[in-house]
């Protein structure tokens, strides 16, 4: 079976964006996504990348109004000055990689959470917040969000972390199919390419 | 009659992989290209951007094989590591203004130097290749590289870099549309929906 890596930051604006496309690209091709997400801030140190938060006000412009575009053609809700980012990502990170250690497909959860920064205005550093979201999913919220702070959901979300600065990620979202890296939710064509051809499927 | 700004720089590979679908967009919607080619340097110095030829191992690589998926996509020849690459590209931004000063429409000539660097492994930096490719293209190669090395030429490549700065823009191509900056070829979907909604045509 094809698989598609998703490296991405639970705060990213662009993660949200390409969300439901990446799920439905994988399931018209029949991929499985592997989740990756990871302390977006170690991978821009690592590869040399100017936070989002810390860019120049012309290029921070810029990206709302591009986030904004992209969410009108795409038909979703967007504030692009959300008032809870940045956000402490951490505890989000490991909730998600928490609820795999549980075996549920964390997919839905990951929309929720890049949702609640993006569309909804909520604080996902808060626990709370993410103790409310899990239960929306269906989780047992109060148990995930313990589970998250325990030693081993913690090194794995680091070995995710670690991965994602190996593979040569240097931002969110990124896709790896094979051993080709595609960087933001506007290669999402060109992930779909890749997934129809490591498929056999026609282009 | 609706326009459209290109700010570029004349060494900018993703200028070069946008640049006739540019041209056609303009042509079906019946927009004038208004050619802002730039001091790409003094925009990123004003702007907070790390030049790309400045940028970490990993971003140039993945930079590289983003451009040639666009090339493939597209079905344009390109060399990812072109060895005249980053060029001198004052004179070539200069003869680019002086062919419009002799009313020459540029968008020929700005082709054939984008392709010089990203697809023929030329040096834009050398007088002689720019006599060479606008001769190409049937103009007074001679005439116009003596023209663009006269005070009121420069004077109008620096107002065009000027221009650049003051609305915005941090990056090659960057394209504007009324009010709206469009940042990269690979948002030309926007910039031709722009055009389209200007001129009262369908979407």
């Amino acid at each position: 079976m094809t698989a598609v890596r998703c490296y991405f930051s639970p705060q990213s604006g662009y993660a949200y964006l390409g969300h439901a496309r990446l799920c439905r690209i994988a399931a018209e091709t029949g991929a499985t996504i592997l989740w990756r997400p990871v302390d977006i801030g170690t991978v821009f140190a690592e590869s040399g990348t100017v936070p989002p938060p810390k860019q120049s006000a012309v290029r921070l412009a810029y990206r709302r109004a591009d986030m904004a575009r992209f969410a009108a053609a795409l038909g979703l809700p967007l504030n692009p000055t959300p008032p809870f980012w940045p956000a402490a990502t951490g505890l989000a990170q490991r909730l998600i990689v928490a609820a795999e250690a549980e075996e549920h497909d964390p997919a839905a959860l990951i929309g929720a959470i890049l949702a609640a920064v993006w569309a909804r205005d909520l604080d996902i550093g808060d626990p709370a917040t993410l103790v409310r979201l899990a239960t929306e999913e269906g989780l047992d919220g109060e148990a995930l969000v313990r589970l998250a702070d325990t030693p081993e959901i913690a090194a794995s979300a680091a070995a995710h972390t670690a991965e994602a600065v190996a593979a040569g990620v240097f931002g969110s979202p990124s896709y790896i199919v094979g051993d080709e890296l595609f960087f933001g939710q506007d290669r999402l064509d060109f992930v779909e390419a890749a997934l129809r051809d490591a498929a056999g499927l026609e282009l």
